[in-house]
């Protein structure tokens, strides 16, 4: 008997499994385009901070590393472009988001050729260099973003928030790598570089915050790895000496340099914490596509037997309207019936719904603040960067935290 | 030119443009069966009606009418399942919830026929029956709540809302109408039967509040006509008759008939209301679907242009990451360039979600019900309608409205 040709209700909760399971076989396709974005991502802020350096201190003693570390990014940019060419946007169904967040990378990746030869022809300066990568960057994690934020299995709505997590503390520390190069490498840091640093911390210890609530047991181990790693105590005391520079009191350009190989350990290291959760992510989408295939074959085959039973004239099923819904198996058979089938799934989708809900609460945060963003934007004519630095202004002179003045200026009850 | 070969970032924004449209053709396909559903409910909730009075009265003076109604429920029946028979599951797309729910609709369905046999036999009891038909009505009603939480456009998410809170009002105005027969027809009102007339009451209030929130103002019009109805203040002189009854002070039985007949007008004025707003949103529908493909049609032909532009290598187009994103328009041309189309996309689906999510809050606090219902279900081993129960009489007890009870049992914030 196909599925068409059973009873109606046996018939769609057949359909609402098989819907399910196509949501997942989706989100499998999404999984691998986040893991080719996420490695693009790291290629690419090593890129950034070998471009850093380079602007920075003016000698040419990294161009031959920059050049090899573009050809790495090269690399993943062409593995995601293959994947992208043969993604089926049909599987992508229900977001239109995500499809448009891959739009603006591409076109953005169409612009890099560009910036790679303003940065080897010393056209361009550190921090216009530093905005174009961390822009290119930004779209990326906002792809991984709109993956997390339309996954439709809990699990992996967790694996992808804690992905996401952790990719924007990388990204912030990453940040911080480059604005460190920037003051050591003109002799001092001015109090707007300062601020950005501290800016950069907290963004930093909210993510790796996110991250740790979200994260499975062995990506916590390899992250207390990373917290205990060797270079961290010698970035704290160069943070030290940072705060204590001024324009009349420099220090050595070439901290430059041991700023950018200490931070460049520490992001290497944490890059091992980011295989591991895209690996973690490809486990759990093969385990819950296995387990939405073998779980709907056996309500298939549950349902035939349901629907011959039906149709035999011997073995009326008494379908009571006002039995209690508990009760409807005919004792001695320890079969389940329709209705308990259907409580069943009624369940376990609230379930599902209510999980899913709760993962994406922290994904809140960030949504509010692009929606701020792009109100601000609107408003003065202000371009994405500015925006943002001008609530970060804003958040610093009111005193107040970035998501509480987020939430304050959409109007929303804090 | 087709899509496929268009650049890559033109292509995953038009892809994000039909993933638009797709969504509304299955939402458009589910308004339809949300009007077969809307149209079943009326007619059940008259069979209700007249099963309850049929019973309740003990005369066969109300049978053929039942039997009119039960014929033309009937029809009703036979056009939403029609519908399903062609209903292409595929266009549901990423919403196993709303297959489920349709699920249960056809099997409580199924049991119909058995539980007429019941009323005309007079082996149910009024009680019993009123629960049965209330038990397929809320399935139905729960199948409009998903269209309405899993729709993707604002404006039908709205429409839908409307009808949603609409029609859960008058089930409640329904099922006000049961229970005064029910009393009427035994000749007075104990605590239980006049505390579940409160209880509904207070429902409809709220329900009829979401439902101002969010209604079309010709809805709005149509409203004030059935408040304005003739039946009104004879319903409220019959209810404070029923607060005064007593085991000891009873009233004649046939005021059962006359309270049925009052509620009868007014319920089907209601059912006009119900009629406005479901041609209001298949008129939405086609709206938005008109509109959506103009807007693909005009991205796609300007893609194509920008698209060509690109290939002439006399006109590179400069595609600068660090440019201030508003500006990539080239004097003279008055044509958005790449960078325009997909700002404005993500401003656009920004707004989209933001106002998806404003609406669907309004369907929250019904949500919440479910699941501190199926808490319930679980926990105590108890049937549905059992739960409910259970959950009004703690709120009646704690002194506390029902909605702020269910939170604070699924521990969540106030």
């Amino acid at each position: 008997m196909s599925d068409r040709q059973m009873p109606p209700a046996l018939r769609f909760m057949l359909a609402a499994r098989r819907c399910e399971l196509q949501q997942l076989e989706g989100l499998a396709l999404t999984c691998e385009l986040v893991e080719g974005a996420s490695a693009l991502v790291h290629d690419l802020q090593r890129e950034r901070g070998f471009s850093n350096i380079l602007l920075g201190t003016g000698s040419d003693r990294y161009r031959s590393a920059l050049e090899r570390h573009s050809a790495t990014t090269r690399c993943s940019e062409t593995r995601l472009r293959e994947g992208l060419d043969t993604f089926d946007a049909s599987l992508a169904q229900d977001r239109p988001r995500l499809l448009n967040r891959i739009a603006c990378v591409l076109h953005l990746l169409d612009g890099l050729p560009g910036l790679r030869r303003g940065v080897l022809d010393r056209r361009l300066g550190m921090e216009e260099a530093t905005a174009a990568f961390s822009h290119l960057i930004g779209g990326l994690l906002a792809v991984i973003f709109e993956a997390a934020d339309t996954a439709s299995d809990p699990g992996l709505s967790r694996a992808l928030v804690a992905l996401f997590n952790f990719m924007q503390g990388k990204e912030l520390a990453g940040q911080a790598r480059a604005t460190g190069v920037v003051g050591f490498a003109q002799g001092h840091f001015d109090a707007v570089l300062l601020a950005r640093l501290d800016d950069l911390d907290s963004g930093q210890a909210r993510c790796f915050a996110g991250f740790l609530d979200h994260a499975d047991p062995q990506a916590l181990v390899l992250w207390h790895g990373v917290q205990e790693c060797a270079s961290r105590p010698q970035i704290e005391r160069l943070r030290g000496v940072a705060q204590r520079t001024s324009a009349s009191a420099q220090v050595e350009p070439a901290l430059a340099e041991l700023w950018f190989e200490l931070n460049t350990r520490r992001l290497d290291a944490m890059q091992g914490v980011a295989q591991h959760l895209v690996l973690e992510l490809r486990a759990r989408c093969a385990k819950s596509i296995a387990q939405a295939r073998a779980d709907l074959d056996s309500h298939r085959k549950l349902s035939r037997r349901l629907a011959e039973l039906d149709r035999e004239p011997s073995t009326p099923l008494l379908f009571s309207l006002t039995a209690n819904p508990l009760g409807e198996a005919r004792p001695g058979e320890g079969q389940p019936g329709i209705l308990e089938l259907l409580h069943e799934q009624t369940r376990r989708l609230h379930e599902v719904e209510a999980e899913l809900q709760e993962t994406r609460r922290s994904l809140v945060e960030r949504k509010l603040l692009e929606r701020a963003k792009q109100q601000l934007m609107q408003q003065l004519q202000l371009p994405e960067a500015d925006a943002h630095q001008h609530l970060q202004r804003l958040a610093m002179r009111s005193g107040r935290p970035l998501p509480e003045l987020v939430r304050q200026l959409l109007g929303q009850e804090p």
